[in-house]
């Protein structure tokens, strides 16, 4: 089973992070978070017992990470049918807490969507609340089934792409176990390598400005023993130079019906490098990321974030028991931020996409359709 | 007069900046740097009283920039002097203290043969002390000359490239006053613009890791009341995507004999999305950047730095009275970086290279051949 052959890998592995869980009465009704913005220091639960928290901690990015934010909007929808409130008010709450990520709103109205026919089947309000618990449940275990598929599928194709051995791959922003259900979408493909014997090295873009690159790949890539290195976003040019990446893969936030692949930013700038060096750029996202209602990348909102995640260092965050952690400003006080949250990667860039139900290459509009007409996923949404 | 040029400029100008100044005895002899390590937060000097110091300032970084670091080398040259030591393994410490700026060696042999001729000569030690320090002067007037005369030519090259009206133009790293014994070398032209009503926005990417661009390049940027806004390094991306840039301009720390650029890592990879979205990239340098025995960018030796520099934060650095400044850990413990300082671009992807003595487009190691034949500081060394 795909599920299993994730979660029970050979060799010695650490044991999986509990990175977002449920919590029935007393501790609960909540949705458990692992606090992302305090790692790789910290390991902190963040108990958000209602909507308007899980909300906030989504725009935190205590929370983050597109197939994560499904499943969170899937527990929240859960939470309010829980709480007994407007469940339907809540998932719109939640699809909106932030633009780009179209899982996260899919997720949440997956589950509003069970909550409803269980009501509409004059099922009281318990056992539509049960109904709904229910359908998130299934969403997580689907989404860990899917990491482990993306991931077999992915190191496939690296096996067809690079036959010459053990694999130098570069990977931007957190794609792993963090962000998932299962072990993730692009890192599940370093980690699958790694445990096979076929990963050389992972090279980890910090990500600025959030650094979820150094901080939480590469916690997640030390706990699990990877051969890596941590650099400079920009410092990724020197490495195509040199011959040192022998593909690059990323994750997305959201997938336009052309293929053009919304990413956290920085993707961009990758994709042409990998361009210009003749090197594979390979997306990795479960079909859940696809929106074909989105024609193509001129359509995707791309979320503006604060200036001061660029001129300000706060990470980790300050503790809630208000201790001083580090943090101050790099630039004068008063200067202004370009502060996109994504970039778009259009299709002709991208060598292939690698989902659930396989993979597309070349990247086409009619391929990825085709893609996801045999997802289950997007039939029911 | 070009020096006047630059230090007389039209309009309200705040007053030039004292980046490094000799200091005379009871003070001196000294080199009395303003720290930029403290920048922007803290305006502070720093006193190097013998060569070590002056060592340890450059390879901290509280100076910086080629062209200010010849300088540097230079006035370090005639302190040893002053103070009565062995003027060649001064010499010789200072020009190893960073490997890849081409500057520090040529401020530093440049003054010690100054000295040395005054000694052939005859010359007592005080005199030939005096003829290393009127050396080192001499550098630092030609230093600032050089760059009222690249604002110019710069300027006038992007009159020709980009005749529609006022520029929005990208940098990298810190190129301003505080690099320079005038105001600089890609920041000169930017300045220029902007004082000729031909700026239209300036980009200043942040630079990591040191973060040049948002501590320093902002902070000159912000004291002349330029037009600019912060982004991370690798947000450049989206802005050539969305038709946002109009030209790079960026400074060097060495060219090679045909016209390879090692500049602050993030250069090259501006260079190949320049090339992609066909803008043009052009290098401000003066011709003592030029070093026609480094044949090409495989044979500039790019300096590897800390680990530490990437993996924690620590900006600025701690106040020297013990007190705590921002600061900590972004990758888990005993995390490895890979962290070159430089980068290296190839002439092909260079449009222009932008020198004291005048431009060369498009880049070619016979045209930088001829260009460094007219610089008498070339012939010089």
């Amino acid at each position: 089973m795909a599920d299993q052959d994730a979660r029970s890998p050979v060799g010695i592995e650490p044991p999986a992070l509990s990175v977002l869980r449920w919590a029935e009465p007393p501790e609960g009704p909540a949705v458990v978070l692992l606090d992302q913005t305090r790692l790789p220091s910290q390991e902190v639960e963040l108990v958000c017992a209602d909507v308007p928290a899980l909300v906030r901690a989504i725009r935190t990015l205590a929370v983050r990470g597109a197939p994560l934010l499904g499943i969170a909007g899937g527990y929240g929808v859960a939470l309010a049918a829980a709480r007994g409130e407007d469940v339907a008010r809540a998932a719109e709450l939640l699809a909106g807490a932030r633009p780009t990520a179209v899982n996260l709103g899919y997720g949440a109205r997956r589950v509003a969507e069970a909550y409803r026919c269980a009501k509409e089947k004059r099922a009281g309000r318990g056992q539509a609340a049960s109904a709904a618990l229910a359908e998130a449940r299934a969403l997580h275990r689907e989404d860990a089934a899917a990491s482990a598929r993306m991931a077999r599928y992915g190191l496939d194709l690296l096996a067809e792409l690079l036959p010459d051995g053990p694999h130098r791959l570069l990977t931007h922003c957190n794609t792993g176990a963090l962000v998932s259900g299962g072990e993730g979408t692009a890192f599940a493909v370093a980690l699958r390598a790694h445990r096979k014997g076929r990963l050389r090295r992972l090279w980890v873009d910090e990500t600025r400005p959030l650094l979820q690159g150094a901080r939480l790949t590469a916690y997640e890539a030390a706990r699990n023993g990877l051969p890596f290195q941590v650099l400079t976003d920009s410092a990724a040019g020197s490495l195509f130079a040199a011959g040192e990446v022998d593909a690059v893969l990323i994750g997305a936030d959201r997938i336009a019906a052309d293929g053009s692949v919304a990413n956290k930013v920085g993707s961009y700038p990758l994709a042409v490098l990998a361009k210009y060096h003749h090197v594979p750029f390979v997306v990795v996202a479960p079909t859940s990321t696809v929106d074909l209602g989105t024609p193509d990348g001129s359509a995707v909102v791309v979320e503006q974030r604060s200036a001061s995640e660029v001129t300000e260092f706060t990470f980790p965050r300050p503790a809630s028991d208000g201790a001083e952690a580090g943090g101050s400003a790099s630039a004068p006080v008063g200067a202004q931020a370009y502060n996109p949250a994504f970039d778009i990667t259009p299709p002709e860039l991208v060598t292939a996409i690698v989902t659930e139900e396989g993979v597309i290459s070349p990247v086409t509009g009619v391929g990825l359709a085709e893609l996801c007409a045999r997802s289950s996923q997007v039939t029911i949404s």
